[in-house]
């Protein structure tokens, strides 16, 4: 059965006072106010969500969230592959409506992060990597460091390369209200912040942030009753790569991107010359070209050349990561997957304003770990 | 799309050694054996877990479950709906089969929990329940001596009931070899023990557990490829109650119950008088009552007196908890309603040892929070 996106909403990303199940909330209420029907419509809520209990010690938050929005007696759940839960919130969602089991699916991501320490924050995220990396103390920037340094040698590229991403990036958040980061950088700034990860700088990294997002998903033959505006999903996959990082044998291939882009494509009957926009889950400045080769938007160790030539801004080609991606708008981990669609869907929808770019296929990818779980969906827009 | 279950395993309950991963493995793996067909064959693994950081600070389990199985590069995702993630966890996999998405799922529910003290158990456990109730420090088994109180008064009910259910699952129980405890326990026993939440004592409540249960679903149309015996999926159905339990009217009635549980057999097209076996969710002594109200498999206020004539032994008209429930065979959070699934196949397919009872359907319900979200499913043998 086609699937419907009919209504997308997000809260501001960055530091917020506000608990999850209040960000929640906010994103999951202007959602439902977007669509013209009864909110007990809605038969099924999920929540994307890493790590509520870990970081401010609530369990429960898909239930909670359910009571607050008004939607009892809706069923709901929480949806957990770390930074690609917001992807794999979306492929429950779809499934939920292409099997039959809701007419009507909420689904809701977020992350509340900012409170903690950097070390606390750190610690969490680095606990999804395998036990054997992990007690040596290796976390998901030393890995993004050492992949950087493989990359730019392998295939010649220019350390400017990477931090044309970041300077693109800031440049599309400038413009995006909703992004953490409102400020252009150049590359100068990018190439002098202090170093976290050889060769990788500050700003090669994206922030800690808190933020949700939120999507409401029907039958594409029943769109029309909720909204005048609306996307279908034409595609959506999700594959992993091998859980220790060592194992693989090529360290600039993400096999996760590879296989769940493939399987989109496949099922949207699309293929990489067909995509308009992208958002690509730019966690470290180097992903980003790792997604755009694993999923044929770029040719293997070439994705630098065409972020150097400009063909990925706005005003390119190719525009990837308009909302700002994850570097600039920020990235509370189980919204992010969420967001993405978001940004989509404006874009699809025509409703971006100063990002809008011509677009009628999008394409989100959304990684989990250091690629061990990805999600990739393709989005048209409908009418 | 009709589904099938074609394996079925699960490990010892009890106070394990190993760790959450490790117990996974050890039930996913039972249960990939059990089938015949290359495990490269199965295209999505969901871990139904609810605090894997809490409880031991690993987050990414479902990513390390499909390494240490072999199953890279299948999708992988964590379900989470508090003690109901394994009901949760059916219902994602059935929709996973039944959307098209994937040919062949695995399914794995687990918790390790006796490594920290039942004062951190229940914390982690009580942080769902609403802040309002939480504060005030409301836990679960307070909520449970206040609706027992009300259920005894309203209707008339005598202590003994309650203390017959435990009774009946430890007898149960001590058939299982899987059970946590092994051991008959007589109604004095019950009587005299320590008071926990009054009426409510020590032997009104289940244990805390460390185990893993785990399932294989398929297109009930290609089932043959994989066993000669496997039960199909005829119905699954999820529902909330109010967050706060102090707002919900009628405190012997979950409405989660009734709800999941209508919906549930109405997709069945079955009824309570055609349930033969069923597995429900008695965390507590009282909740068994509740739920047989709630499924219609005893009329309002009159489960006690179906308890106290024998009707839900063994060899009573309708068996409950013939595995040994939640009280006897324990009840690792994520894995108790994967667990009550497995029972049900192995009653369906004759293969349920000294515990073996004349069934062809069966119906399992799994409870999160104090009802505060509730999945019911129904299941027929096939072959």
């Amino acid at each position: 059965m086609a699937v419907a996106i009919v209504a997308a909403n997000m809260t501001e990303f960055g530091q917020r006072e506000s608990w999850l199940l209040e960000l929640l909330t906010e994103a999951g209420e202007g959602c439902l106010q977007e669509m013209a029907a009864d909110r007990t419509a809605v038969e099924h809520c999920y929540v994307s969500n890493m790590a509520s209990g870990e970081f401010e010690g609530q369990t429960g938050v898909a239930n909670a969230l359910a009571a607050e929005l008004g939607l009892v007696p809706a069923y709901t759940a929480r949806v957990d592959q770390t930074s690609a839960s917001g992807g794999a919130g979306i492929y429950t969602a779809w499934q939920s409506v292409a099997s039959g089991a809701s007419e009507l699916t909420l689904l809701v991501g977020g992350e509340k992060m900012t409170h903690v320490s950097t070390a606390e924050s750190t610690d969490i995220i680095a606990s999804l990597t395998h036990d054997v990396e992990y007690k040596h103390g290796v976390t998901l920037p030393s890995f993004a460091g050492l992949t950087a340094r493989a990359y730019l040698e392998r295939y010649d590229a220019p350390r400017e390369s990477l931090a044309e991403v970041a300077v693109k990036n800031h440049a599309n958040g400038s413009l995006n209200p909703r992004a953490q980061f409102q400020e252009t950088v150049d590359r100068e700034t990018v190439l002098e912040s202090p170093v976290v990860a050889d060769p990788l700088r500050l700003y090669d990294f994206c922030p800690i942030t808190d933020g949700s997002a939120a999507l409401l998903f029907c039958p594409a033959e029943d769109a029309a009753e909720y909204t005048d505006e609306y996307v279908t999903v034409e595609g959506i996959a999700g594959a992993t790569d091998s859980h220790a990082v060592h194992q693989r044998t090529e360290p600039t291939v993400m096999n996760g991107v590879v296989e769940s882009g493939a399987h989109a494509m496949e099922q949207a009957d699309t293929g990489p010359a067909e995509i308009d926009v992208a958002e690509l889950h730019d966690m470290f400045t180097i992903l980003e070209f790792l997604q755009m080769e694993g999923l044929g938007l770029a040719p293997q160790g070439r994705a630098w050349e065409q972020v150097m030539e400009g063909r990925t801004r706005r005003d390119g080609e190719l525009p990837v990561n308009t909302s700002g991606g994850l570097k600039s708008k920020g990235h509370p981990l189980g919204a992010t997957g969420v967001a993405q669609a978001v940004e989509l869907y404006e874009q699809l929808t025509g409703v971006a304003g100063d990002r809008q770019v011509d677009a009628e296929t999008g394409l989100a990818c959304n990684v989990g770990g250091f690629g061990n779980c990805v999600t990739t969906t393709v989005l048209e827009g409908g009418r």
